[in-house]
C-alpha cells in the first residue's frame, strides 16, 4: 500500500460509542461477518483495512486505511479499542508484543497467536503437550529431509513455517528431487510425515480469558486442491467416543496455549478413527462459517463474546444436519444474476456473499442448506454454491 | 434538523458498489437490523440519517444526513440507489409520489404506503374489500362520536388519522365528555368501536413486485400501555383454520393494496377465534423480531428480497416455540454491564441491542428465546429482558 493510502482517523465523522469498541486487524469476509454479530451485541467494530473495496470496509462504520505490518498504524488504530483482535493471522508477533506492552488488550495475546502464525513453533508445543500430531522435523536441508524420509517414507510433505494459508505453502513431496526444489525457493520449511487420513475434520472451540471455553460439534471439511469446498456439520457417522477425544484435544490446546478468542483446530481423521492435528487457526475460520445460520450462537458472536470477556453462547445446532458449501469465483463475475435461481429452486438455502470482486477460484461467499438427511442437504448445498459461482445446474 | 446538518453526500470515500444498493429512508433499529441482512446477501444498504448517532447511522458505511420530510434531501439520497424503501411510514405520500414520477424504483410505493400512513384511507379500502374490520367512521365533531357512540356503545376508539405510533395517536374514550377532550387538541380522528378481543395477534407477509407471496406464521403479541412487550410464536392453541383465515387475509390485503416489501398486519382476534384488522405497517416490525433468530429468513432478509424482486425465502421456524421480548430502557443505562448475567445464566438466550441512548420505556433492543415449551421459553425471554432493562432478577 502507498504510504499516501494510510489514513488511521475515521473515514467520517462518527458518533461517541454506546457500547465496547473492538478492534479487528484486517478487512476481510471474517470481519465482515463480525460486523453481523457486532450488530445485534451493540459492538462497535472497527476494522483496519488496507483499501477501502475491501469486504469489510463496505460494511463497517468505522475504517481506518493503514498497514497491519506498520507498528505506528496499528498503534493509532488501537487507541479507543476496548480490545483489539484480528481477521487473518499475518500481523508481526513482535508487533502484538508491543501493543501488549503498551496497555493494550489483544486477543488473542502473541504467545498464544504465534503458534497459528509459526508452524514449528506450533508443532513443538503441541508434541511437548502430548497433543497427537503426524511425525515432524524441523528441515534446513535436503540432506535433513532426506534423514526424516528414511525414518517416515516418502512423500514427505513440505510446509512454510509462516505464512501458508488456503494450500499455498504446502508441498507434498515424492521424493528428494522435489524435496529440493521447495528448498531452493529459499522458504523457511518443516517437514511432516504424509498422513493417510480417511478424511478432515476440524474443531472450533472459543475461549474466554475467563477461562470458559466452548467446542462446537465436530465437523468434516472436504477439501480440493487444498481449499476447503465443503464442511459436513456434524461430521457424519462420527463415534461419540472419538468426537469426545477431538473436542478433549481442541479444548486442551485452547487452554495450554492460553487462547482468548476462537481455536480452530484442523485435524486428519485416521483408519479407526484416531485424529491427529493438521493446523491450527485462532480466528473464526471457514469450517465454522455454518455457525452463522446452523447455530444458536455463530462463531463471529461467540469470537466478540470471548474477547470482550462475556459468558460464552450455545454452540447448539438448529437443525439435525447443516451442509455448508463455498462459493468460488467463476468464469463469469455476474453473481447477482444468478440469485433468482437459486432462491427460487431453494427457499431454505442461505446465501452469502462478501462483496468481493470474482475472480476465478477466489472465496466469494457460502451457501448454508439445513435438513435431516445428508444426502439431500449436501446436494441441495452443492446445487446453491455451483450455480452461483459458474451458472451451471448440477 | 438545522439545515446545515444536511449532507447529502456520503460521509466517507465509499467503494463503487459490487451489488444492488438499497436505499433505506431512516435510521432506526429497523436500518439496523436490515443492515445484518444486507450484509449476507451482498447488498449496498444506505440510509438517510437526521443524526450520525442514530441506530442504524452507527452500523452503515454509506450514511447521509438529510431530512425525510424535504423533497431535495429524498431526490439526492435515492441517486444511484436501485430501490428505495423506508424504515418508518412517515415520509410525506406526496414526496414518494415525486420520487417514482422521476423514476426511482420505491418500494412500497405511495398508493399502497398510504393505507399505512392514513387510517382513514386503510379503514376504506380494507372494508370495500371485505376485509373484517372494527365498526368505524369517519368523525369531524362530537356529534359525529356521539352519533356513532349510539350505535355502537361506548367506549369509542378515536384514532389520529396520521402519525400516531406505540399506542400513540389512539384514545379509548368512555364517554362523550373524554371524546370532546381529544377532538379539541384539533388531530383529526376516525372513530372504531371498541373491540372486547381475547387477545392481539399479528401476520406478516411479503409480497415481491412478481407477486410471489409468503407469510409468516401467526404470532401472539403482548401488549403493555400500547407498546409491545412480548411476541409468541407461534400464536399458542391457535386452531389451524383460523390461522389460514387470518394467513389469507393478510396475504389478501398485500395482493389487493399491491404492497411490495413486508406487510405487517395486526389483529385483534375475538372470542371464538374470528379476528378484525386492528393496524397495518409495511416494513419490518416489531412483530416480527423473533425471526432474526428464530426462523430460517429473517424479516429484513425477506424485506430485502421483496423489495429486488428476488425470489422469498422461507419462513419456517427454527424451533418448536420462539419467543421475543422487548428491552425497554430502564432507571440505569448502563445495559453493558448486565450482559453478563443474562449470557451467563442463559446461553441459549439471544441478546440484540440497538445502539441506542437508554431512556426509560425506549425500545433499545430485544432478547430471543427458543425450545419446546412455551412457559419455559417465556419465562426465559422475560428473565433476560427485565435484566438487560432493569437489573432485577424475575
Amino acid at each position: 500500500m502507498a504510504s499516501g493510502d494510510r489514513d488511521p482517523a475515521p473515514h467520517r465523522d462518527l458518533a461517541a460509542p454506546l457500547g465496547p469498541v473492538v478492534g479487528m486487524v484486517g478487512a476481510g469476509q471474517l470481519a465482515r461477518m463480525t460486523q453481523q454479530a457486532a450488530i445485534a451485541l451493540g459492538v462497535e467494530l472497527r476494522v483496519l483495512a488496507g483499501a477501502r473495496d475491501e469486504s469489510a470496509a463496505r460494511v463497517v462504520a468505522d475504517v481506518r486505511l493503514g498497514d497491519y505490518r506498520d507498528i505506528s498504524d496499528l498503534r493509532a488504530f488501537a487507541k479507543g479499542c476496548d480490545v483489539v483482535t484480528f481477521d487473518h493471522e499475518h500481523v508481526p508477533t513482535e508487533h502484538i508484543r508491543a501493543l501488549a506492552a503498551s496497555g493494550v488488550a489483544v486477543r488473542p495475546g502473541a504467545d498464544a497467536l504465534v503458534h497459528a502464525q509459526d508452524k514449528l513453533t506450533m508443532r513443538r508445543r503441541l508434541s511437548a503437550l502430548g497433543v497427537p500430531c503426524p511425525a515432524w522435523a524441523p528441515v534446513q536441508s535436503a540432506a535433513d529431509v532426506e534423514a526424516f524420509a528414511e525414518e517416515h517414507g516418502w512423500p514427505v510433505v513440505l510446509k512454510a513455517v509462516r505464512g501458508g494459508y488456503d494450500g499455498r505453502g504446502v508441498w507434498v513431496c515424492a521424493d528428494a528431487a522435489e524435496a529440493r526444489e521447495v528448498l531452493a525457493t529459499g522458504t523457511a520449511v518443516l517437514a511432516e510425515a504424509f498422513v493417510p487420513f480417511e478424511r478432515e475434520v476440524a474443531v472450533l472451540v472459543a475461549r474466554s480469558p475467563h477461562g470458559q471455553g466452548v467446542s462446537y460439534p465436530v465437523v468434516e471439511t472436504v477439501q480440493r486442491d487444498g481449499i476447503c469446498v465443503e464442511v459436513l456439520a456434524p461430521a457424519p457417522d462420527l463415534d461419540a467416543e472419538d468426537a469426545a477425544v477431538a473436542q478433549r484435544v481442541a479444548l486442551t490446546v485452547a487452554r495450554e496455549l492460553d487462547v482468548t478468542g476462537l481455536l480452530a483446530v484442523e485435524m486428519f481423521q485416521l483408519p479407526g478413527g484416531k485424529v491427529v492435528v493438521n493446523e491450527l487457526a485462532m480466528r473464526p475460520h471457514n469450517s465454522g462459517h455454518w455457525t452463522i445460520d446452523g447455530s444458536r450462537t455463530s462463531q463471529f458472536e461467540q469470537h466478540l463474546r470471548a474477547v470482550l470477556d462475556l459468558p460464552l453462547g450455545s454452540p447448539a445446532m438448529t437443525a439435525p444436519v447443516v451442509v455448508m458449501a463455498n462459493v468460488l469465483g467463476g468464469p463469469d463475475p455476474d453473481v447477482f444474476s444468478r440469485y433468482e435461481h437459486v432462491m427460487a429452486h431453494d427457499p431454505g438455502v442461505k446465501v452469502h456473499f462478501y462483496g468481493k470482486q470474482v475472480r476465478p477460484g477466489r472465496k466469494i461467499g457460502h451457501v448454508t442448506a439445513f435438513g435431516d438427511d445428508l444426502d439431500e442437504v449436501r446436494a441441495r448445498a452443492r446445487h446453491a454454491a455451483v450455480h452461483l459461482a459458474t451458472g451451471e445446474y448440477v
